[in-house]
């Protein structure tokens, strides 16, 4: 009844929002700027049928190159026929173009998210197959690039060649379409190009990349692996590595205020190390994290930046009725309080903006930290410290789990690195948020000083608190400890317990405190560290029920039994005394470097020197990886049995063995197995 | 316009809530309980002068008591002369008192949280001084119950029967004010009965015990620490320990997955091991968690629950245009949308019960496993283990921390343990409230399947992604690994490569559903065992910034070097011996047990042979406690210097020496400083 008066009374209502709703409004507010879709020149769909025909056929002559190739391989004697258009993540390879090609996957996949046609062969996809779609484009994008990795497997100038093209197409075709539409109707206008930028950076990487690797031909082909001099750099780091660890010792015996916030410092900013050299896999997620913090950072700029633009844009006069409304008056003065909501959601954003850009500063420098991390680890397993990597022991070889983690590691470290940042910038904005609208704006303002008159009001708990603290440490320090003959006892303990027991209650209020900071710094510390995969986010305990770090510690372990520098020596010397030797037979016992030595003339006495050291160093490898033993031709034993008393004699009966000792051996072995096998089908069926 | 049509052509308005805000509608509610505050008979205030003034006098008359006990037993032989009215938390002590009184003051805080006058003295408290009159409170409770404590530790009749007028008194007095007076305005009626239900259990077993104390009289006098034979008996399972520690390694060698299932259980529900006993301030620290397990569940009970009745009864034929205003139509009938309402805050009540409980359960059986860590952590460092408990090297010896820590170890288990309890209440409700609202809800009722509906529209993901995770298992399994001559290899590795790349962009979906999972499990683990101080909640190289564990391992610190079963079995051994031989000159020297085996005479080859065991227990336990050295009475020299290369010296040394070896070592060492000091103070002048 009352509300009926009103309007009969006055003309008008204040509490009348319906022309609110009708349309008389909208020409007053900023016109919208209309995209419509765009059709680039370069027809997306006749485009990609073209180059996925094309792209298979080169792949398969790719195929037919390789085998080709192997079949020459077989008669000549130098190389290692590892070369195969699928070997591009061995250490081998050009690190550079796997590491280019997995990103330029990876920012395609970041703009797929959003992307109305996931696939290029349909246009304007129905909402309801749209996600299939993006289920079969996840497997489309990797096939279609595949061709730019395999074409610079090969080492070969053809591969090179199909590479420049291919890149070169890939690359003029994404410039133009960007240059033809570079607005987009989907969410802000420039996100699809800004999107794409990693994906062209990468593209023309390798355009210029292909064309050098073919003007250099012959010494790419040359640049192999195991003949770099990494790996023996390696190992004469190792070999006279005892000066720098005793310096170490002597500057952390006696530590200063100074040097420890230096070595804080610089323990998170990477600093590359002369003989360390990243494998391949770990080269490959670091760039896909850098990646996938732009595409992460930029989606939520775009996500929430224009929309706050646009709520900014349509506060006007009739902002302050619908606040009136909820029962908030800011001000009298309605245009002041238009002004004050204006100024609130500036704040907003640029709380914000702080917020994801610590988010993003957090995520690089944790990168850093991580990529020390790793060297640090893998230096370790190297060296064989698996209790101080691990907190355990365990065996570092192949397995099951530990190869599905090692194929799905860049992705996995690509997805927590992603949602850890979006968690960041989330907790940071509510932070920074409490910050200023709680503590700055008052200060600044003057008012609504909440939490300063509730801290104020509460002053005597502080002082309490902070005598009552002041007070035990006071005692602690001159009335209970009591320092005699350099050791420190318990003095006057009948005033120790009458003061635990009288500031019990205290304490307990003390204790709520120091509660509420451990959940706070629990908190922050975990979400700091969510992108991170080389910690555990849990007790030392409980560590292995973090999927991540779980993950990573099986990758860890197939890296290290995989792509031990100091093997990896062994098998470049036993290479190189091969090619200097050239026999056909002698090839087939590359691997086992010290029978190599061995079959030299013994006259020289480097050559002699040498074959000691070589022996020593397999020796030395030997024992710190045990897993390596099975790599080795002429092992036959069971390591578990024969390790620790075998080791020695395994070691020196390998050198002294001939290259023909390998067909004397497997014979009798044949034999013994046939003996065996009927009795082991006996015991088998008995058991049954 | 629009509405005021309506209004004026329809006789009810149904948005018109005018007579909701009037007052005609109150009678059809229930009406409502009034409970008038209470004045009990005996009147609080008056008891407290009378008490306090009582108090006083009692502690004063102990004090001279006990002044005079020690001056009576400075002529006496068997007694260390350590009973004072302030030593309850020795050891020594009964410890049964102790625990009690500790309870009794921390019931008497959670009573006063919540109470209108948190001093006795003043009635109807002003809400301004409130505050600082609990501040009061928390100082004046502990004090007006210290002489229950202190009539205990004189181990004389007078003290019992002191405090046995005492328990009586307090006991009688607050049962009788809760008989008259069983409600109470506050919160709920009974809140206050129930919050008082552990002080008067403590209150009623301080009164049972003090006259069973008084009746066994000379018996319990007689029952002093370094007399029981807890430490000898410990010493002893420490000598014969071997065999058992044999037989867990035989065991551990094949875990099946019913013993692991099983040793998961044991190892969280607490079974007292024979020989160890906690010390004191762990032992308080359990039972007032036991006590803030209550109270903490006793409040959030009290304060949700009538809530939630009375919102309850509140819900009539009115709510449902309530909710219509919001647009939530639940059903076109009236009354079925009351019901449908009711029944869901009998879900919300259900669910908050549920979580309340688990959050109960599960802090009492963190409690438990806190307790068994607690025991194996102790245990290892009387043992000398470091290392495994701390994960780092620390020197054990007091500090001022450590003290500190020490001293407020209680209250801030209390603490941590109540804070726990809340957050996981809360986070136990949401999770119920999910699962009931929606799973089980709608899986009854067969609508709003919300959540089914998403998962099912989802299905070619979930096909994918376990496809995926399957494909990469089986491969891994069966084509990637070459088991050879025992050990493990990789094998097709071109294959293997391929395959990582074309899963790529899947396993970063795989790896977003980890690292979700590792969000959950982490905030979970968090929550779950935030009330233990005995673990750190961060990483194991973060451990020490959890401000809970820290002051955990600052406490463990100060406890070990003050209690070590071994030293003090020394001490019990040394003593019995002097009061064997009873001259007044050897009591001197009573600390130093092996010199009184010395004095003994040696024709007894039992005694010859207990000798060499003591000599080498004591070896053994220097070694292992350098710490300890310090409490020997001989010992001159810095530890830090002689104690690698002195250890057998000194204590050979020490065994052989006499009791008055003590007064001619000391002299050269005087003169030598004399020597030595003009000339120290030569060269720090010369540095300056």
């Amino acid at each position: 009844m009352n509300q009926t008066k009103v309007v009969e009374e006055e003309p008008y209502n204040y509490y009348d929002y319906s022309d609110w709703y009708s349309n008389n409004m909208e020409p007053t507010r900023p016109p919208k700027e209309v995209i419509l879709p765009c059709d680039p020149t370069a027809d997306d769909q006749l485009f990609h049928i073209c180059i996925a025909s094309v792209s298979l056929v080169v792949v398969l002559i790719l195929a037919v190159l390789k085998r080709r190739k192997t079949l020459c391989e077989s008669f000549a004697s130098g190389s290692t026929g590892i070369s195969s258009p699928v070997n591009f993540l061995d250490q081998t390879q050009h690190k550079a173009l796997a590491v280019t090609v997995f990103g330029l996957v990876f920012s395609k996949l970041s703009v797929l998210v959003l992307a109305p046609d996931p696939l290029p062969f349909s246009k304007d996809t129905p909402q309801e197959i749209k996600e299939y779609m993006k289920l079969i484009a996840i497997f489309y994008w990797p096939a279609l690039y595949y061709p730019l990795l395999a074409c610079g497997t090969l080492h070969s100038k053809l591969g090179y060649v199909l590479g420049s093209l291919f890149s070169w197409t890939h690359f003029a075709v994404l410039v133009w379409q960007k240059i033809d539409c570079p607005k987009t109707p989907e969410l802000y206008k420039y996100y699809s190009l800004l999107a794409s930028l990693p994906q062209i950076g990468c593209l023309g990487f390798l355009c210029i990349k292909y064309p050098i690797l073919f003007l250099k031909g012959a010494k790419a082909n040359g640049s192999e692996d195991l003949d770099s001099s990494y790996y023996t750099d390696y190992v004469k780091l190792i070999l006279k590595k005892k000066k720098s660890n005793i310096s170490t010792s002597i500057r952390s015996d006696k530590p200063k205020l100074l040097e420890t916030v230096k070595d804080t410092v610089k323990s998170y900013i990477y600093t590359p190390q002369k003989v360390f050299r990243f494998p391949l896999k770990l080269a490959i997620s670091a760039f896909v994290s850098c990646i996938a913090v732009y595409q992460v950072a930029l989606l939520l700029v775009i996500l929430v930046i224009p929309t706050l633009h646009i709520v900014r844009a349509g506060i006007d006069d009739k902002f302050p009725f619908l606040l009136e409304s909820f029962g908030i008056v800011l001000s009298e003065d309605r245009m002041e309080v238009v002004q004050i909501v204006i100024h609130y959601t500036w704040c907003l954003e640029v709380c914000y903006l702080c917020g994801l850009t610590l988010a993003c500063s957090l995520t690089l420098i944790m990168l850093m930290r991580s990529m020390i991390l790793h060297r640090w680890n893998l230096q370790g397993l190297y060296r064989g410290d698996i209790y101080n990597v691990y907190n355990c022991q365990k065996s570092i070889r192949p397995s099951q789990t530990g190869l599905v983690c090692w194929m799905g590691f860049t992705g996995y470290q690509a997805a927590v690195i992603s949602l850890g940042m979006v968690l960041q910038t989330l907790v940071f904005f509510i932070c920074f948020v409490w910050l200023v609208f709680l503590i700055i704006i008052p200060i600044l303002y003057g008012q609504n000083l909440i939490l300063f008159q509730v801290a104020a009001k509460a002053w005597p708990v502080w002082v309490t608190l902070i005598l009552t603290i002041t007070l035990q440490h006071v005692t602690a320090r001159f009335a209970f400890i009591k320092k005699d003959a350099g050791t420190r006892d318990l003095n006057n303990r009948g005033s120790l317990f009458l003061l635990t027991y009288l500031l019990f209650l205290i304490n307990i209020v003390v204790g709520l405190i120091a509660a509420i900071w451990r959940i706070v710094i629990t908190a922050l510390y975990n979400i700091i560290h969510m992108g991170r995969m080389d910690i555990s986010l849990l007790n030392r305990a409980a560590e292995t029920y973090d999927p991540a770090y779980c993950y990573y510690t099986h990758y860890l372990k197939v890296e290290v039994s995989q792509s031990h520098p100091v093997m990896k020596a062994f098998c470049g010397l036993a290479l190189q005394a091969a090619s200097a030797g050239g026999a056909g037979q002698k090839m087939r016992d590359a691997e086992e470097g010290i029978q190599l030595v061995n079959q030299e003339k013994r006259q020289d006495k480097v050559v002699n020197s040498r074959r000691v050291r070589a022996r020593w160093q397999l020796l030395y490898t030997l024992v710190n990886n045990p897993s390596l033993l099975g790599s080795r031709k002429h092992y036959q034993l069971q390591p578990s049995d024969s390790f620790v008393n075998g080791t020695n004699r395994s070691a020196a009966a390998g050198s002294k063995k001939d290259a023909s000792s390998k067909d004397a051996s497997s014979k009798p072995t044949a034999a013994e197995a046939g003996a065996a096998t009927p009795a082991a089908t006996d015991a088998a069926a008995a058991a049954n």
